[in-house]
């Protein structure tokens, strides 16, 4: 548990949203990871890997629509803080036993709010980006385990998908 | 199956990558319905719901989050078409039994693509807004399940979940 | 009085907020006309009209920073609908009786939704821009008067600002 | 009066607009307060509060789109420059005596140039969200009233509307 | 010539800028082609098919670059009418007497106005990207013979750049 | 050469692009110059200096677009990183040997990347918008000679064009 206890720290008392004051956090160097997953048909990944063989299209273009996704986080998630992100990179690596893709995006910052939004929406996006360029062959994909597997820097120090469980803040 | 066979349609023969050409494809009012979840923990969900019995602003946002990303499809996804979305609604509901949050999006449109897309972007970002309002108490939720429930217009005709797992499009 | 009668038109029975669905509305020719006004200092009003004399450049940026948000209509505002506009222009005359400078914006599209939202926008954008381009020398300076003036198309007929003190849809 | 003296800033000394070099500018801490409001029938206030009551949506939504507006202002107002707000926050307050609703808008930055148009930005796509939300009612609401409050932070030091029929920069 | 004849069709009588009214243009199927190239040292541009024989990288996010930026033409030309492009294809060859790239991009819409300018900002935005992906190698790169290369649809009929010289409407 | 050598930065070790990691570069204070020029028949040239003449726009409107173009640098170009932009500005002048008009566009940050990729897309864009304002008098033009002039700050210190030749990083 951080300070920040129990609150919706987006709701003030009233309840209303705003987008909270990070102006007295130090600017520190933060950096979070996350993962998701594509599960889809073996066919499905019998054929992004083939091509993949060829011109490696389906992964390279989710990458970059993941990547550039992350710049466009405080766009799309209402109440984030607009940042300078200094790194995005995504890993995505086919999985025969999903079967399907995993993505892993890692995004880091020198500044005052932490970029785990800027992780997950990566991750998100490049979901989303795969079962785009798959669905004309397997509509029945599914898209899930979106989450934050590790976030440092910042007031609440190191944090792994492993601490999770017993409270997770 | 439909005609599209086993290929992936945005790549050409070469492998490359294009937007394909939809111009004579009908254009016919076509429907899309997506869902997707985010688990918590119990406390969690408690909070939100409380939350929203006072001021409605966990579930009013990410709602509001959704519909914007409905719009912004073919910005984020890089071989969408941009089309006129006619409609886009979003339901979200607490399940205890999850324990989190179900999203359902529903997206409409006459024009020459479909909009399944739309919809599971929409529900996409609905779900990473509950997690940005919600991880100051809980950096462990899951958001999961994104998956497209149901389809209707263009060629391919009336598709549903059920028909997925047989071989998809 | 329209047929919506007294209902707010985007939010359902429940009271939930959505993107209303058009695909039902006829697609005509719409047209709407919004004024808006910046109100300052005189001396700042000389100073805009003689650097006017000069380049036009406050006055023409302005105009163009009105049609630009004019085509970002839909992304700020919520539950807009987008839509091909057709055209926008955006005319700005000096009145030494306000003192300051009058905007006038008109939007038009052939499609389902009317343009009212395009034509304020656009104003709006305007008179911030002067405002933006002009604080240096008057921080005091009033954007108001913003308010449509005209709308043509679509079922509820044609409407001008004279009829709008009786009801007003 | 600041040292800028009686010049547009925006525009060199030919007359041509630029986005004004501010590096050599102190980052300091900067603060803006924005006001506004819509004026409607009485009828459409009370319709906004009952269903305030019931879900507070049109509020609500129009918080958020002036929150998400802020963030978009450099990219709305053509010299503007880009900055990493801290901080944003609106109010939206039902007053009989309009009647209407009243928007005030605060943003915070630590930067180099200040950050009132993020604050009128604010206040203005609030007001015009509202309007959206409520114009299948009445149609000839009136947005007026935007403008500064109050500024802090800069060279120019402390400023409040009060100092602004005076002289105002 | 087309009856357009010497006028700058964006500005009105009194020299104003706006965006033009299109809406008794007949709506179309249009298609535009242009070119364009990157210049550089042979050994950059060895190193680019080198790397594009493994993972054809620089090409490949150079055409979605392109692709992307297609579709964001009238955010970025100010007075551009948005479009619901059906087609956006690059092509994207090397050429060694250049030394250097040569990119290609077609554009294809339904509509009321013609796709050059999306053709034109495809082309140069995949030529910045293909500048930025390599420019830690080869500063010196040149981007140039941005150009129509074909236009048809439209009431002034098929265009190639053969006829350019001659008078070019 | 530069500590870079010859890799293409953007690309990893396996040659996946990702953005790539700054937050161990030094802020300091960087700038970077760009040109660009749009060659065009002699008739056209007369059309838009004699409208320049008048109010301005074409030159005034180019200028504006390439400012904003700036701004959306890091969303166009995929691996750009965001960044803060403290200064852009652009020149125009007509130059009766092109015959055309040539453009600069010089930006400014102080930050941890360099602002070569703003001021090439700054210049791109005010083309891009030169060509849409004449094209109805002249579809033959040509944009071309978009480079690098001058860059200043950041590890490999200071490069002119004039250096570009010899190797170029």
């Amino acid at each position: 548990m951080t300070d920040t206890g129990d609150k919706l720290t987006h709701l003030d008392d009233s309840g209303a949203a705003n987008m909270v004051d990070v102006s007295d956090k130090a600017s520190t160097s933060r950096i979070a990871v996350a993962g998701g997953s594509v599960t889809m048909r073996p066919e499905t990944l019998e054929l992004i890997k083939s091509g993949n063989a060829k011109k490696g299209d389906v992964i390279g273009i989710a990458r970059i629509a993941g990547i550039m996704a992350a710049k466009k986080t405080h766009e799309l998630i209402p109440l984030c803080h607009p940042l300078m992100l200094s790194k995005v990179s995504i890993d995505i690596e086919p999985d025969d036993n999903l079967p399907g893709l995993r993505v892993r995006a890692t995004t880091k910052v020198s500044g005052q709010t932490g970029v785990e939004m800027e992780a997950l929406t990566a991750c998100s996006l490049a979901c989303l980006t795969i079962y785009d360029m798959a669905k004309a062959v397997d509509r029945g994909m599914v898209i899930g385990d979106i989450r934050l597997l590790e976030k440092a820097g910042g007031k609440s120090g190191h944090w792994t998908v492993e601490d999770g469980g017993t409270g997770g803040t």
